[in-house]
């Protein structure tokens, strides 16, 4: 047996360094793969594969909202991304320059988007001339790159995958509906689909998206107890409209600056699938984003086993997305791989399984054997996957519901933040001064300002002022 | 009627100026937009939602025979591109590149991709240890950038969108099987999905792909008589394996070589598409291909009339995808519209249609008008989509077989090159003198040798010694 555990026993568990066991995962379970350009990544097909589904299924409830996709270029004049002070300033700092279009150098430096705000702002100061043109509803799935200086595969990387949406409306009330629509279609998404539990709320000035006026944020919890921001949706005003010249002309015959939106999910949402969701035998999926569901494993490589693995996987493709490894390897192997691949379901099958008309299913979550006839497999199967998708979120939430504290003063506050990982709600007055303490004492930075407000205290946990705001902090990625 | 007929007056007739034609329907079928960045374009909905539906059903077409999907980095390190000398020659004077992150001058340039076989390369000699690694079948959607002096819609631009696979194979014949099942792949694809006919075969050296062995090329012809190069797949044999060490061990334990190959089709197909089936009223859109398939007017704007529609567009919506205007423009001008964006059917609904229980449809390529009962409509209109889709690639093969001559001697080819708008068939003795000679005396070349040789003469069309091949030559994009 020692060959099939050696997959198994390379990876370090969560308990002993859950930095290197998120690693471990992302390397093993064959995800992604530094390149030679550093702080770049590539996808590996399971990797890619993860995101064309968390694509298609974000992708169609954008839609069924009113977004069209669009295309915009990749790369920015640098003049272009100076017109919104606070804009430039957030983000110039880490671009990439382009200085040369073949062997000649340009007259006007280009960055490499980093976000594509200044783009679309661009493009809407032309294409935007009346009511009628209201409101844009416009989104784009593609890569940004932002010159970090430390990363972690999918967490933080130089070049990522996002899809960024940007619209335009008549109204401020428009648009604050739309962030807020956005928002609310990212929280049911990661909470349905990806079966992550999240915190909403709005993000302080400090931590807002650079020139927005507010930012709603989800939150996610980790297994190591830290956060995870995991999807942005950004109010403008008119602020953009101002600095890029956006206006219509309204119903009255008046010339008015039009009010925008913007937001965002990447790829760091497969770190947070990992992180929320993995052990220590590697990758765990929701079914419903699980490129795979079940893998169809003959115990042994005789013709007629083969050949039942076959007809079993061809029936339950009628309910699932099913593959079979017709690979020599051992049994064992083939069941630390799908594992460690985080297949949610396996279907083993073996000469006395055959000869009994029945393969056992075993779930990927709770390791439970369910022995079940052939007839019966794939609608078995079907109710399976249904139940693993309900269950690991209900075991998410359970984890993040047991790891929300509470601190009413800074003592306490401190401790948590060594001694109780996770959310910790406590009060705030307001003044960014506080939020810097507690970062540069804790390393905890301010979630998100959540919606239903239920104050704890009077005082500000910090500086014991009078408090304005119930704030959820914590550590983050 | 004066305001309806705007529209379509607004266009340039193919007649007239073919070249502003073709700008005309991309700008007013709203496909695409010029960027502030020189070169650059924008692609909007309807542009975009053309290339999501190619790429969806060109995906699943490359899924069917084991391709899977990854993502490689955006950026090339220099050093990387160096390696294989040919291909670095293609490609150096048309690259950007990135020469700061941030504030900070880099150690190394990188280029923005070009076309990413040197990163897969680089991928793949880490990769790849063993036979059983082989084939690796990847393929990644993404836009690459080539710094072009001058630029059209779609045909070429400094940033297109594209698909590139690229594959490593144990044998030559085994890399060679491949190149040949993409290239035919890619060939089903034009002629059943976007209803391009196309000639088959092979690019001669000089316009072979650089650091290919060989390359596969489909030609579709456009409606000027240009030829549009519009899919190749390349067979690299081990140039590319010797250049970047990529080397697996064989079932005797023995090193060998691997075997590439690559193959692409980018945003230009949807320059094809407009040339090979648009009119002087605008886009007309294969059904298999066209975002929306059917559009509802309602004729006036009662309120028994709208609902009408919307329940017609319902009961279709099953069989097709639909759309209903429910604009206050008048009904010519939205006819004008829909013809304009090529939508393939429109379901006229007026009062005394509604009274009579059915609707008109009209076909977008032939105006033929079919009135239909409301309950039938939804099968006579899948049913028309159908005969639409063969129709459109019956005209097009038509078109194409109507426009191949043949030239044995000089005179004749320069004749023909000039009157005869289209594809010339001619003998040729193999050097690229000859080549080279026809270019510049009458700006046609070498587009394919096609598969099925049938010699027409001797001797090359162009000096008169012996020939080797047959060619296809024509005026390209």
């Amino acid at each position: 047996m020692a060959k099939e555990k050696k997959l198994v026993e390379a990876i370090t568990s969560m308990e002993e360094d859950f930095a290197k066991w998120y690693t471990d995962v992302v390397k093993k379970a064959e995800l992604m793969e530094y390149s030679s350009a550093k702080g770049f990544m590539i996808f590996k097909p399971l990797g890619f594969a993860i995101w064309e589904n968390i694509k298609d299924r974000l992708d169609k409830r954008f839609k069924k909202t009113g977004v069209e996709n669009v295309y915009m270029p990749l790369i920015i004049p640098e003049s272009l991304l100076q017109k919104e002070k606070d804009h430039v300033e957030g983000f110039a700092p880490e671009v990439a320059w382009i200085t040369h279009g073949g062997e000649e150098p340009l007259e006007e430096r280009f960055c490499v988007r980093p976000t594509s705000e200044t783009v679309f702002c661009d493009f809407y100061s032309n294409d935007i001339q009346s009511y009628r043109d209201l409101p844009r509803l416009y989104n784009q799935w593609c890569s940004v790159v932002r010159w970090e200086k430390t990363t972690r595969p999918f967490l933080r990387s130089r070049e990522f995958l996002w899809q960024e949406g940007h619209t335009a409306h008549a109204t401020a009330k428009e648009a604050i509906e739309r962030t807020e629509l956005m928002h609310e279609v990212y929280a049911e998404f990661l909470e349905e689909d990806l079966a992550i539990p999240v915190i909403r709320g709005m993000k302080t000035e400090k931590e807002r998206f650079a020139g927005a006026e507010s930012t709603y944020t989800i939150e996610a919890l980790m297994k190591d107890g830290k956060a995870l921001q995991s999807a942005t949706s950004h109010y403008f005003g008119d602020g953009f409209a101002r600095a890029y010249d956006i206006k219509y002309t309204d119903k009255n015959n008046e010339l008015q600056y039009v009010h925008q939106t913007s937001w965002g999910l990447s790829t760091r949402t497969i770190g947070a699938l990992i992180m929320v969701h993995g052990d220590d035998s590697g990758l765990v999926l929701p079914p419903k984003i699980a490129p795979t569901q079940v893998m169809v494993i003959p115990i042994r490589n005789d013709d007629n086993i083969l050949e039942a693995a076959k007809a079993l996987a061809d029936s339950m493709g009628e309910t699932c997305r099913v593959k079979t490894d017709l690979s020599d390897k051992r049994p064992g192997w083939k069941y630390s791989e799908q594992e460690m691949r985080g297949i949610p379901l396996r279907a083993e099958l073996g000469p006395r399984d055959l000869e009994e008309g029945k393969c056992v299913l075993v779930r990927r979550d709770t390791r439970e054997k369910i022995p079940v006839s052939l007839d019966e497999a794939p609608a078995k199967a079907a109710e399976l996957l249904e139940d693993i998708q309900k269950s690991l979120y209900d075991k998410a939430k359970a984890y993040l519901d047991a790891h929300i504290s509470e601190a009413k003063d800074y003592d306490t506050f401190c401790a948590n933040v060594e001694e109780k990982p996770g959310f910790i709600k406590a009060m705030w007055c307001g003044n960014q001064e506080c939020e810097d303490k507690i970062k540069e004492d804790t390393t905890a930075t301010s979630r998100c300002i959540p919606f239903g407000q239920e104050p704890i205290s009077d005082v500000c946990v910090c500086c014991g002022k009078p408090a304005k705001k119930l704030v959820y902090w914590g550590k983050a990625y």
